[in-house]
């Protein structure tokens, strides 16, 4: 190593090479050179590195992450070594050799999530993921304190993906004392094209804190809620393609992230030729090909285009959920479905239950659904911890979902039904939710022997008779509304 | 008056000439004409009336009855004195010439009813009509005693419209005494071309008998249940014209008719076109204009065609109802919405509280919603008493549906929201529905002086303050789901 080629340990999971030449299989391999501080380094100089393991090349780009340091990340996708070369139009940053070897993926670490069997996800180790969403927006803008007091909430919670901002998000008109880019916040001047290091250093070290809790970062790129606030949504259109080149290099090692181009993207008025632009820009850049999508406020993006990789939903029909698998031909994750609360906002104030009853319809239509909190702090805003009623009931929830077939939970009408309360996988295994059907009897599938349990997703009870029953039998439910029933063939 | 030409009082509302030449308008004038017997008098013989008052001039179809007996049925819609002569292939049935002096509505009659100010409906003479359905599709066609407990029920019951078929209906394998058609109801062989007398005198009894009690008769002319029945579904494109033709010339003359071409029309597979063309065929054939629709099983009709008057959808998303009035620029009446009960069925066994919130929910879209029940002997298939928890909660809701302005609700998103759960006419009346919501607050429209009354929609208690608030003000709810709000302006 040359001696201007610096590692550093940074934090978990980004491995300097110079400590440790071992990489576990995707997690960050990092590169830190010293380099020019003068001009604009962000727009004046490029840096990449190609790395390669017997067929395989990627080229990684690099970022300036101030004080003359740049670095360049990679996540390794296959085990062996990996040797690389560094190319540059600057001498000091060019020609840059090294190797390193990626090890299996130990513990907790299943890779980052595909989309798989057309409607679900799995971690590339093919772990099946099964999102089960809250939502965050500027948590990690918030005071120290309170940042780590929602990493706490988060840890205990059932919650493993989070729908948060990249840019500040402050509705309520809260200060922030960094700004993810250099300018003035009195005269809401900003240089799109010089970042602010430290902003991002920051976020990433919240991205990071998310992984080691098992949590999908899903960062929302753009938001409409800046207006007449900082300005971060006036950028052109090159000065999108330097940020989302920024963030790409930046955070897109990590393998919690998913990409959601914005909240409600539609408030943003921007042409719908502009998001196909961005979304195919970051697929072309992100070889890691996180997940991709867009939420939105009145109008959906047509999620069917090739770049999304699955719809990300604001709407609150979720027995629809499954017209809406059809129609995209892709997972449909329920992303906002209001907010349990009782604010005066109509948005803010669900009942708990019928959040509860919420999950429960979009998972028997073989969606996923991602819940929010608007009580005091209101989590959904700032983080904190969680007061409401239907976090313990959706853990409850998931505990039933990671106990159901590994392929996912697909709408399934068994031949005795012509409209959809089930899903599961034909002949083997259905959950059924009710939703305000007083159901009082159910006919079990024909064949085999099965396992039945009645469940009641309010009180989190599972009632489980020790016996069996031979498909085909008919079986008797508590006939009141809001219950659910699995059944599993056993033989 | 010639000898050959006989008037007879049949049965309220149709007035015989010979007894009384007044009748009230939109009632029904009937001219009986004795004819031919041999042949097949229903395609051999045509007769027809042309009625005229000043510059107005009708053709209105006859029919044969039976036992040698020609009908021609007139509902005047313009008072005055109405001169008719008559048209026929027979010369007994030709060229006979009467008059009668068509007087103005009095009591109860208002006159048919027709779409009004785009997405609502009023009777001919301006009063509003608020469609507050049931579903009764056999009662028709039940034991004489089961269908007086009908009549006696709907009687004291909130409904002013029900759905029923006009073929036999029996999806429990009931046997019928009176067939539609000639034929042998053992080898299940009817001739088309031949209609049953009988049975259509005892269904127009039965329609007046609706009339009677200010109900509409929401006639459905196909169904799909009769496959392997008696095979009523099976007549060729010329039959069902026969068929239409007939109804349309007895029945028509009846202002509480409507049309529904099929119930679940989708599920008798017949090609999207023969249903466009039976449209057409009616809107040519009924110069009454009567509302026209169709009800769908699991593929919609396109409500945006033309011929078609309202929508009329099997559809459970009742928050949707404003976005299928913008698509379809009509009324739109939800009927059929799940039924009230325990059944098996997951159709049949909505739970009561479901089957209000829905009528609430649809009702804030500035839709209508149709009742149906499946308790005990199924009121929804065969008529007799209700028994469910829902019926007395549709009273007080259409109670303060006739306490509305007159022009309907429709959905109004005051500037405080953007999502619908409220309707009303602007600035000066809005009824709300918070459904699954804990709304604890609600800011009242800018300007003017409001009454405020907080409805619980279960309870059936309105609790409406002596003291008027300002526009703008914020008033304070129970914060608890399932309630609703009405905002009257009166200064």
């Amino acid at each position: 190593m040359k001696n201007f080629l610096l590692m550093l340990m940074l934090f978990v999971p980004v491995i300097s090479a110079a400590a440790i030449d071992k990489v576990e299989r995707w997690d960050v391999f990092e590169i830190e050179l010293k380099g020019p501080e003068t001009g604009n380094p962000f727009t004046d100089v490029w840096v990449r590195a190609i790395f390669s393991r017997g067929e395989t090349q990627r080229a990684a780009e690099g970022f300036y992450d101030g004080e003359g340091i740049y670095r360049v990340r990679f996540m390794p996708e296959i085990t062996g070594t990996w040797r690389y070369v560094t190319k540059s139009n600057v001498p000091a940053l060019n020609d840059q050799k090294g190797e390193f070897t990626c090890v299996p993926a130990t513990g907790d670490n299943h890779g980052p999530v595909r989309v798989a069997y057309t409607y679900h996800f799995v971690y590339a180790d093919g772990t099946p993921y099964r999102p089960v969403g809250t939502t965050g927006y500027g948590w990690a803008q918030q005071p120290e304190e309170q940042q780590n007091l929602t990493l706490k909430t988060l840890s205990g919670s059932p919650f493993n993906k989070i729908r948060m901002m990249v840019l500040p998000h402050a509705p309520s008109g809260e200060t922030i004392s960094c700004y993810p880019f250099m300018g003035d916040p009195e005269l809401k001047q900003w240089d799109f094209t010089r970042f602010n290091p430290e902003y991002f250093q920051h976020l990433e070290r919240r991205i990071s804190d998310l992984l080691d809790r098992g949590i999908i970062a899903d960062l929302v790129l753009f938001h409409p809620y800046d207006r007449n606030v900082w300005g971060f949504d006036r950028m052109t259109a090159d000065e999108k393609d330097l940020y989302l080149r920024y963030l790409i290099a930046r955070l897109g090692v990590y393998r919690n992230v998913w990409w959601s181009l914005a909240n409600e993207y539609d408030f943003l008025h921007w042409p719908e030729k502009e998001w196909d632009r961005l979304f195919q820009f970051i697929r072309e850049h992100d070889f890691y090909e996180h997940p991709r999508s867009i939420h939105n406020g009145s109008k959906w993006y047509d999620h069917s285009k090739s770049w999304v990789t699955h719809a990300s939903l604001q709407n609150y029909n979720l027995t629809g959920g499954k017209g809406f698998r059809e129609r995209y031909g892709k997972p449909v994750i329920f992303d906002e479905i209001c907010y349990e609360g009782s604010h005066m906002e109509p948005t803010l104030n669900l009942s708990a239950r019928e959040m509860v009853y919420r999950f429960w319809q979009g998972t028997v239509n073989g969606c996923y659904v991602t819940h929010g909190e608007a009580i005091d702090q209101q989590f959904f805003r700032r983080g904190g911890v969680f007061h409401g009623e239907s976090v313990k009931r959706i853990a409850f929830l998931r505990r039933i979902l990671e106990d159901s077939p590994p392929k996912g939970l697909d709408p399934r009408a068994p031949n005795w039904m012509w409209w959809n309360v089930a899903a599961g996988q034909e002949g083997r295994y259905y959950l059924l939710y009710f939703g305000p059907h007083n159901t009082s009897q159910w006919q079990l599938p024909e064949g085999g022997l099965w396992q039945v349990a009645v469940i009641d997703p309010w009180e989190m009870t599972i009632t489980q008779p020790e016996t069996t029953f031979a498909g085909g039998t008919v079986v008797d439910l508590p006939g009141k509304p809001h219950m659910a029933l699995r059944l599993r063939r056993i033989k």
